[in-house]
């Protein structure tokens, strides 16, 4: 086994996110639970655009998030997503990059389009998202850099990824790549709409052992559980993952590793602006400590901080330097 | 005569800006001068985007921001610009109409792309900017919907948009349009290297009286008159204009109209985060208050708000609602 020279790659959804100010009454219009993400084909998100408000284009994905939080708290990372040859596309591509992080996957050429979210924040800066998965539901076994995978100490993989059948497959072809190479798998659940598509395939990926680190929060911890009683639920995930990680919003944030339960509460933080991307930058926050050899409380303690910045502003990538108020806070 | 059915028409570039974070020692190492406009070509642009850290892309525009603005305290806007067949054409396109701005000029097949500005915002919240003009750049005369334009009070046109020859010759064929069915014309000098590269003919336009409102800030002002005094160049030019509007950044504004002299201060804010739009967003306040028959004075301190709206955030359109801003302040 070599010495990984990267800390992380992510495999995930390559998004432009579409970001715009909406009042609760046209989320109700648009038929969608408020708080979820949805998944729309293009007449329909073509459709929504045309009714929404003007929107500002920020890159997201929930782990080309993670990993761009994580960049810039200065670890090395990789990431792995299917953008199309346009210019969104390239607005994906640049950002990613620009952020330090690199980034291979070839653009795929013709329809459909990069992919898009449409993501509506209400006055509560609650985000209810609408997407276009596009150039992303076709990422091909073949695209996944192989070496890139086996060369990070952390494979890191997003439960949205899982509705598509090509990046499915993708993702159980890396698990394997990762863990012949000797790294560890992190996985996040990502949404409870996510979950009840896929209760059974997550729960025997974990019953397989596939996962060394696992990410949820706790709306997902109980709908993959089925259960009403969280510690409950907590419990009974933390046996099937070496390290169990569970964010609480306002109430903090829970971690059990090895059979240790720590929990830390939520940053102080001025005024939520937009919550897209909360749950991504916990996991930069987390995972970059982890990587850096800090202690299980003191790696919560980063996740909440990186959460509390992507959360003050639209967005759901950083825009404070993170590692300098890391260090601030955290030393 | 007809009633006007629209306030205003705008015509001008049609851009979508791309903001991202700078230190000064970036914006040294691009040659450029903070704080100004630059032109630049599409490979030229390429570069400096490869180069800049990662963006979100806002429509931008200096008569786009305006008449968004506008719209968004009520006045009814129309826009004339150039935007390209592709995906930042239709981000354009759909946030001027989702501002309630009425913009029908058909997207341009083939290169070049939608106008994009690169804007490098430094920790000062100074912008300096890149333009590639793209699309923009090859309006031509015969988009222009003369009945639109003869049914607005007012014809406002940007000064950058005499850069291109085409759009130039359009814009002084909707100052005869305007003129003829009895309309105002308003200008905006726009920048002081884009008026050192056409003094002359700016100075021609207002003495040869097509221009009735001029808006200019204290040092495009200095530019246009090739004077260091400021009292002495707004005399100068107040002559020339039945309405002078000049804005001062932190000391506020200043207005001659029909040889009456007044001047208000800026409008208190927490924290500037990004110029941009400023002059844009005094423009749509002043001109909103004339249309809406209120005093010169009230005209001024709404054009000091929706400026200070603008610079409180990232990117040139309003995030606030304008009109509920306005009334809370100014009654």
């Amino acid at each position: 086994m070599t010495e990984p020279t990267l800390d992380i790659v992510a495999i995930g959804n390559a998004i432009v996110d579409v970001i715009a100010q909406a009042d609760d009454d046209f989320i109700t219009s648009t038929g969608v639970t408020k708080g979820s993400m949805r998944l729309m084909d293009e007449p329909t998100s073509d459709h929504l655009y045309s009714r929404m408000g003007p929107g500002r284009e920020i890159s997201g994905g929930s782990a080309a998030n993670t990993v761009a939080g994580m960049a810039m708290m200065g670890a090395r990372c990789g990431f792995i997503g299917q953008v199309a040859d346009d210019q969104l596309g390239e607005v994906f591509a640049h950002d990613i990059r620009a952020n330090g992080v690199t980034f291979n996957t070839p653009a795929r050429a013709g329809q459909p389009s990069t992919a898009r979210c449409l993501i509506l924040v209400t006055p509560d800066a609650q985000r209810t998202m609408n997407t276009f998965l596009g150039a992303s539901q076709y990422l091909p076994e073949a695209a996944l850099d192989r070496d890139l995978i086996a060369s990070a100490s952390i494979l890191y993989l997003e439960g949205y990824l899982w509705d598509p059948e090509e990046p499915r497959a993708a993702m159980k072809a890396a698990i394997e790549i990762a863990h012949q190479a000797g790294r560890k798998v992190a996985f996040t659940l990502s949404d409870a709409f996510c979950i009840s598509r896929h209760r059974a395939d997550f729960v025997k990926l974990l019953d397989s052992k596939a996962v060394d680190i696992l990410f949820a929060n706790e709306v997902e911890l109980l709908s993959l559980t089925e259960l009403e009683d969280f510690d409950v639920a907590l419990d009974q995930v933390a046996a099937k993952v070496p390290t169990l990680v569970v964010t609480r919003s306002e109430h903090g944030a829970v971690a059990v590793q090895d059979g240790r339960r720590v929990a830390v509460g939520a940053e102080p933080i001025e005024r939520i602006v937009d919550t897209t991307g909360a749950g991504d930058l916990f996991a930069a926050g987390f995972m970059t400590g982890q990587v850096q050899g800090r202690s299980l409380e003191d790696s919560l303690r980063m996740g909440a901080i990186a959460a509390a910045e992507v959360i003050s502003h639209y967005g759901a990538r950083p825009e404070a330097q993170l590692d300098e108020l890391i260090r601030s806070r955290l030393g």
